[in-house]
């Protein structure tokens, strides 16, 4: 299981330029500040560049501008971040894939899946379902009628798709996810609500990882689409009928409501609020925390939220915020009482 | 499984008036976008009517005023969106349950349930449990020691509800859903935190539905109620002691903090924030992504929320929010250094 | 399982001061509001003074302030809020562990665990996992290799924790918790992403309470760490490379981004959202839904926030915060298009 590696190893593998090379092999990875002798460490970010000079690792990779800026021995890579991901890779490959059905496992008889696939124990397969060569089925994970799940897939334990969903190949589910679960569909009826039967399905493409208790709802008539090379983080809420376009990532707690839909090549803050059936167009940047009430019809990084204050500050600030429009036009509008007074 | 319907068909069950006929049995719903010449569309939000020139649905729902809007094969419904949802369950009725426990499901002898239940694999319920009839119990449930399920109830794979909750009849709860776990109540003693075991437990009424991942707390000496008809979306957090009236409905990732009381047919959008021991009276609505920190007393439409803006823009402009009392009243306030130097 | 006491034994086991006596046993706590002659109530919070003289408990916790307000048979307390959380679990002593391993559990052969352990229905326990004594793992949990769970310390069902992760004593997770899924490290290249493999693991103190559906990430090269007595509250998300200290509160709904430090006996209100890499120093406050963008110096209470305002005056002031600096300084800006039209 241990993985034992010189540069020149490395280089063979993932390319770029060895110059130096360790004395004895490196047997992981470490940040600037916590690698060891044993280990490589990675300078993606210029902020870091003072670090170089107290670091303990073993080896370094750096961009062609830090070539020299290190010392010890060291890879040159075009872009050391995403060549630092790939190290990690090469010392900690994913588990293989033990393949079998567990025999505590649920699969229904018409499932097709060959003998490539690993399904855990306490995994339900519903009939109908069918899962591609060299998947992997986590424990207690629960897998509706006519799912389709692609080859080298792997769900985390307690991962739930309902009926008629379809996962991409290569795609990471982790715990807690649900994909399919119905949409928000309600209809006002005299003082009630009628539920809207949610038809659709959820589509994801390749190469999706979603992360843990994310949830994707099935679209009301038509589909909920995740096209390929989409990132999400945990607990996202994906509304019935979003379409979120390749390539792009979504951070952790952002909500997206109904029919929105969001272009390729994005970066989604965490904690982003955006309403239902608005459109945001490819290479928009949205920082975290922000509200989307509006279509975006061009890139570049948008923001909204209120700055943090000592709270003595903003009771002061904020009591300007509501009646900003009769301070600055002096308009006179009627005084309200709709909310509780103020009394702190 | 497939349902094939002509417009009298309809009309039989679900009222309203049949204006044309369709040649050949229609055979689902579809938007006015995607349905085909064997689907039904409708039309329910004005917006839309000039879709109507190019839709290829076979037929169409309409409200009194479009009633010749169309030409098209049409039903004539007082509320069309409603009766689209009947619609769409006409031809997508729910599965029916198979009444039976699946030997992989571990119930207790002293569970109270008669032979139309069906229970799946791997499913857990405790003693003292009681099952109403024609409910079912998803595959991974955990339903705790005298927990009580009313008639009709549908719990899909991996709810999980605390001891001595009770669910109404004809509810729906989605996969995730954590029922009657501690509400958070810790008392600080000495820079400690002291547990307070939370002895109430959540009553939720008939005809109500829990999204995707929702969580609601037990009670920590009365109870948590969600009332009748309450529609609530995926990933919402309901703390200890609130009470949700009737036939409100709450979109997707919002919190409402304790002992918070939110009244009757009530319309919180998502991501909203609500702040604990606050009163929101019936008919209120709650735009997305507000935040709620005092008690609402009229009916009507309330909004807080930064708009967003193009990020140089919003640099601009919250700089000046800090500062609002002093450029607005003159008054100099001491500067505070309590956060970091703005540095972008 | 029906606990009955007087005041003397009470105090006999609590400490404080019995005022009179109750002429019968006491069977449970209860609010001011709710308590019946066989409960004892309490007060806390000032606030409620006046709600003492319609009480009917039989008898009440207060504070040596309030030695004299009340006339029923009380007990003297130094922080009666404390007091009331420890008489509560007087009267409901949490459930028993009943050692042993349910015969649907799968316990890997080489998991360390002693007789007085409890392992419940469909956990699934991986290889080389050690926990501790009295320790009770809940159904449907699923532990991963090597992972270590402290003494005393309670899984309620569903609850995952991935491989190398680490539990503290008398721990409290509650249902659909996750723990050490994979932090979201995605790095550019080429308009695609590569995943950064998460090797870190999560550290979690002794005393640590999770509620529901909190996830919290494992990190990307060192450690995620939550210390000693953290109290976190439902649907939290702790990103990777986070450092919460020890004894700090969080309520639910709140996102911390990845490698953010929170200091010791913080508390931080639910729905905040706290960006990446950002020092926040002990004994602070957060306000509920603020947003943490810098880091925090000085111990204080902070709050961010829109106030909420009447959806017709929101539109009237909200106008005014896109073009704030405009207005305040006379500085023309190039107006933008990059946002729909206002039409509302």
């Amino acid at each position: 299981m241990a993985v034992s590696l010189r540069l020149r190893d490395i280089v063979a593998k993932l390319g770029g330029e060895a110059v130096g090379e360790v004395a004895a092999p490196l047997t992981g990875v470490g940040t600037l500040d916590s690698a060891g002798p044993a280990q490589i460490t990675f300078l993606a970010n210029p902020r870091y560049r003072s670090r170089l000079a107290s670091t303990s690792a073993g080896a370094i990779i750096v961009g062609p501008r830090d070539r020299d800026a290190a010392s010890i021995p060291r890879i040159v890579a075009e872009n050391p971040y995403a060549y630092y991901a790939r190290t990690v890779a090469l010392f900690h490959p994913p588990p293989a894939v033990r393949p079998g059905i567990h025999p505590f496992a649920q699969v229904d008889g018409s499932v097709r899946l060959d003998a490539s696939v690993q399904v855990d124990a306490f995994a339900v397969v519903a009939a109908g379902a069918e899962i591609g060569p060299g998947a992997h089925v986590g424990s207690h994970c629960v897998i509706g009628e006519r799912v389709v799940i692609g080859a080298g897939t792997r769900l985390h334990p307690r991962v739930t798709i309902y009926d008629d969903c379809r996962i991409g190949a290569r795609c990471i589910l982790h715990a807690g996810v649900v994909i399919g679960a119905d949409g928000f569909g309600q209809a006002p009826d005299q003082g009630r609500w009628v539920k809207i039967p949610q038809v659709g399905a959820v589509r994801i493409g390749d190469d999706v990882e979603v992360g843990a208790n994310t949830t994707i709802d099935r679209g009301a008539l038509d589909d909920t689409v995740i096209e390929e090379g989409v990132k999400l983080d945990n607990q996202i809420q994906v509304a019935h009928n979003c379409v979120i376009g390749a390539h792009t990532v979504v951070a952790g707690c952002t909500g997206i409501s109904g029919s929105t839909k969001i272009g390729r090549h994005c970066m989604i803050g965490g904690g982003v609020g955006i309403v239902g059936h608005v459109e945001i167009c490819d290479h928009v940047v949205i920082s975290g925390f922000s509200l989307v009430a509006k279509s975006i019809l061009k890139p570049g990084t948008y923001t909204s939220g209120m700055p943090l204050m000592p709270h003595a500050e903003w009771l002061r600030n904020a009591a300007h915020l509501r009646r900003l429009d009769e301070t600055l036009t002096g308009r006179k509008h009627k005084a309200g009482d709709a909310l509780e007074r103020d009394d702190d």
